[in-house]
């Protein structure tokens, strides 16, 4: 194994990063270590990388290596670590549980109230390899390949988003069309919703919603998606809404297009306090809302190696790009742009 | 039986109501008509007599008897009614179905598309008679007293609201002490609730709350009570919120004290869109909540029922006053007072 | 509208059914009157055909018309009918409930207290026409053809099946490969089960499951699929167990294949009582089991609507035959071969 | 800390079990030492005691300690122990999970593929002190007495029973008066159950049935209780079937009694497999059917934690004895006569 490896790291405060060479690191006794071989760019990394209001607030142990979404080989592992070996093909859940928490003493590891996260916390996998805790290591299944196997885990957001629960034969809107988004859009369409729309603000991303498997796609630039919604619907609304985009207009819509009786998955973050009519939009509508964040550990792991490994559920749609890790900047200035799905790095 | 009967009636627009006599009103042929032994009152009556915008948007015949919560005897039925009978002791659904809608066909009646409610969208049961549509009569046991027969339409509100998911075992804070929020508690604490914490403006209510089995008051206009409950619970928060105060500040101030992975029901109607921190509020504690509206039909009533008519749920302590039907006025007024849990008239 | 009809009905006790002319009949105040369009035939239809001991206990007013799956068109309405009107283009519900028992009222109308069944205990639709109450008159959607809309009622047995939880992404065994079967199979895959098992003792009907989207069919003659189901699953066994054969060595395989804390849905009704290894089978597996029988009125009818509607869910694969209504002796003999999926006639 | 302790063990195989002299035992690096304050005896013990045929096949590794439901005090820490210290107040889970297998992995810890059980895989707590791995150590609330703080163990599996669903409301029918029984009336009656029947065929045990707070208790020694309860329940049936018995009779009545639409928990282990009539007691009641075993890792001791300590559930009416430890053959003799609810051992 090398000694010396590429990494792409924040040295310091403010906007950016670095392609550096750094040593590799030695896992600890409870950790692995993962040779990358391919990794995908997530909106958090790109908070990182821009230096956004979070990122200032939230990382604290600068300089640190990017990334979290990775699939790689096993080449070492820590002298305690008994059920992860050198050769397995594996993938890393981002959050870190502390295991004896109340959180995670009652199947809530996901969130742990000690929770640390791969490339917020710790050093990521923007690099050649990655030290990952034992505890948060999945083993791949090998028909799955790299590219794939390191989006499991925004899959798994769009897994617990689409299935808090089932949407089998209903009618679903999905407010926001980025990487996750799409991702949210296959999930639906692989689990049997029976109709779906999708709403976003850039044509790039409807189109890839469409590609994806939504049935009827509106730009909100244009015009207000939910008298069509509601017409398309039997003047029934969305049995089911779905919300990606964490922006206040697009939850408005959702809740107004939402049917009486009807459950809504909340993924996507907002930027500050949002205004709800919680008379007219939850409480009159009899309404079901969940908060996703992260994913079960590991019941939605399972989930997604069971769909991407028998093919039922194929995501290559939502993966757009490919580069070469050194065009990191290429990357996050596509991610920046709107125009890309998913984005795949390679060491 | 008599042909003319005394009626608490809203004349034309504006504050108040007038006691006047009327005729006593003959069932169509799908209604029964039943002589009212008892009637609570409720927010809505309240909102109705006191004119408040929401009533001035939303009555529509004047003049109109108000009120809608009841127990009494049926006195003659309809000639195409087939369930219900002279001499049956009942109550009465207030949510009018259609039966025929998409919400009506999928278990949801109580949010029918085509709702008409007793006491807004016709004449209530402030008054000596009713007419009631057999669809929603419901037949009382027999061991459950009038008083209390009356409150199980409030008290449906209260058991979905408790009961949207389980509570045994649980801790549950209850923000609002008003009438139903004392049904509240009294609920949750005959489902097995651990410890209730509740919190309200008001010394009354929260005496009441706490006879009524609440372990912990709170008292929101001297201090902040999300320490007091974070340290009251280990640091974890409360599992379950149950929101009937329909105010800013206490839905905060739930949403705060939240445990991860908490459920919340929402009861309370709000004067105006509220703000929320969805981010911290719901979805990083991978948060569910429930709209409450109504009650199951009937499914709620049936455990209302079986509750009250088993002895396994007392909610007198619920029910502080009664007058006779005469000093509505003064029923109203102690009712705005705040000091007052359910007020019963007697016509 | 003719005066007669062709019907093929039981005159008296015995095997065999004939084909008469009969008067067509009338509705009652609260039908319709349907001219039948396609009619496809169920397992209970030949329990009566073939008389079997069900049908002699439970068969009370002979003569009388099998079938009860059906499509057609309103052509008459009773005087009191006020939701279905001439020309509507209409499938039924064939259980039908009195609305009013405590079932009715508690969103179980599909199993009624009263119940009365379309087929069994009044004249059926393997005719020209058919009166059916309104309250079990269902309006389809145009998009959907009328073999495919006879077939919604079987469909949704398979819906209710597959649905008591969602099977996205999880490994599924069904065992029973008839029409209900193949209609199971289909609904699994449009659902996103990853992986489907099947098992049956007929070739042909295995054939069927496979081509309707099953990955691995077991032929139980042959040998044990448990083992090579275990195999597949990494030891683990599967998720989801649908019961469709009510067959006991199937049960038991089925069992035994059952991952621990897995889910069982039992619609195949089994000839006596069988022999169950509760402790191992259930108990110790922290198993949950389903009865299922008839739909969901209606939540399940327009999950079969919007699944069909959209084409999200194409159930033809399970059609194999279509015959002439005068052939129907052609057709109980085929389905008693096996060598069918479902059998559609056309009267 | 002593160097020889008192403990109950089995030393060879055969019936009984001798109290003998042995070493304290040294915990291992991941274990705790605990000096036990209170035990109780579990059936699991009895039948070890018994040696019966099961005890026969399943222990592996005489000579033996037995017993392990207990409360008491860590006295020792292993030197990798992290979450537990000397002076901590605790309890035990029985089962002792791998960690990271499937069924572990997905939040299913109490039915691990690797299970290892406390007093059958390993030294028990019938005994001064006894070691246990840190991942089953459970912290308990000061504010619970010993002998309830070691019998949350047991209620764990009482209040799964209970709680599958909720029963708040609701009528329920316990068949099985045993200790277990006993507390899940107990459970039954503090989470809201509306009315409670409960069957046994001894007159002591239905006596602590009706102590604990059931209504009507029926001894099927001297009638089917089946006609009382459907007539209780107006013709219904239980809408909660807790089945804790293991007796083919008991399993059958309660069947019969279930309503449609009912929910079953069955607890009680089977000698053997048992008939059942799965057309009409399961299917065509679109029944669900919960198999119960261990406890929910750690769900459920919160659960036990919260009721017990808040006072909300008070489970000594089912603590009817306390002996020394020397006493246990008098304790498992008792035990053995059906005469006793749980009998606690004081070393």
């Amino acid at each position: 194994m090398a000694e010396k490896m590429k990494a792409v790291r924040k040295l310091e405060p403010g906007p950016g990063a670095e392609l550096v060479t750094v040593d590799v690191p030695a896992p600890a006794e409870d950790e692995v270590l993962v040779k990358v071989a391919s990794t995908s760019v997530c909106g958090t990394d790109q908070h990182i990388y821009q230096w956004n209001e979070w990122a200032q607030r939230r990382i604290k142990n600068l300089p640190q290596t990017l990334g979290h979404e990775l699939a790689g080989e096993v080449v070492e592992v820590g002298s305690r670590v008994t059920t992860v070996h050198v050769g397995d093909y594996v993938s890393a859940e981002t959050h870190i549980p502390c295991g004896h928490c109340w959180a995670c003493k009652t199947d809530k590891q996901h969130i742990c109230l000690n929770l640390k996260i791969l490339g917020v916390d710790r050093d990521g996998c923007f690099a050649e390899y990655i030290t990952v805790p034992e505890v948060v290591v999945w083993q791949n299944d090998r028909a799955i390949p790299a590219d794939q196997a390191a989006a499991q885990e925004p899959l798994g957001n769009a897994l617990d988003t689409v299935l808090a629960e089932d949407v089998a034969g209903k009618t679903v809107l999905i407010t926001g069309c980025g990487p996750l988004g799409v991702l949210t859009v296959l999930v639906a369409r692989a689990s049997g919703a029976a109709t779906i729309f999708a709403t976003d603000v850039s044509a790039y991303r409807l189109d890839l919603a469409k590609h994806a498997g939504a049935d009827h796609v509106f730009n909100v630039k244009e015009a207000d998606p939910v008298p069509k919604i509601r017409e398309l619907t039997d003047g029934v609304g969305v049995e089911v809404l779905l919300e990606l985009s964490g922006v206040q207009s697009a939850l408005d819509q959702g809740l107004k297009a939402l049917a009486f009786g009807g459950r809504v998955s909340l993924l996507g973050l907002f930027d500050s306090d949002v205004k709800v009519d919680l008379n007219d939009g939850v409480i009159f509508k009899n309404a079901r809302i969940y908060g996703i964040v992260g994913r079960r550990m590991y019941t939605t792991w399972y989930k997604a190696k069971q769909f991407l490994a028998s093919g039922t559920l194929d995501i290559s749609p939502a993966i757009t790009h490919t580069f070469p890790l050194e065009d990191y900047a290429t990357a996050f200035e596509l991610m920046a742009s709107g125009n890309s799905g998913k984005i795949v790095l390679h060491p």
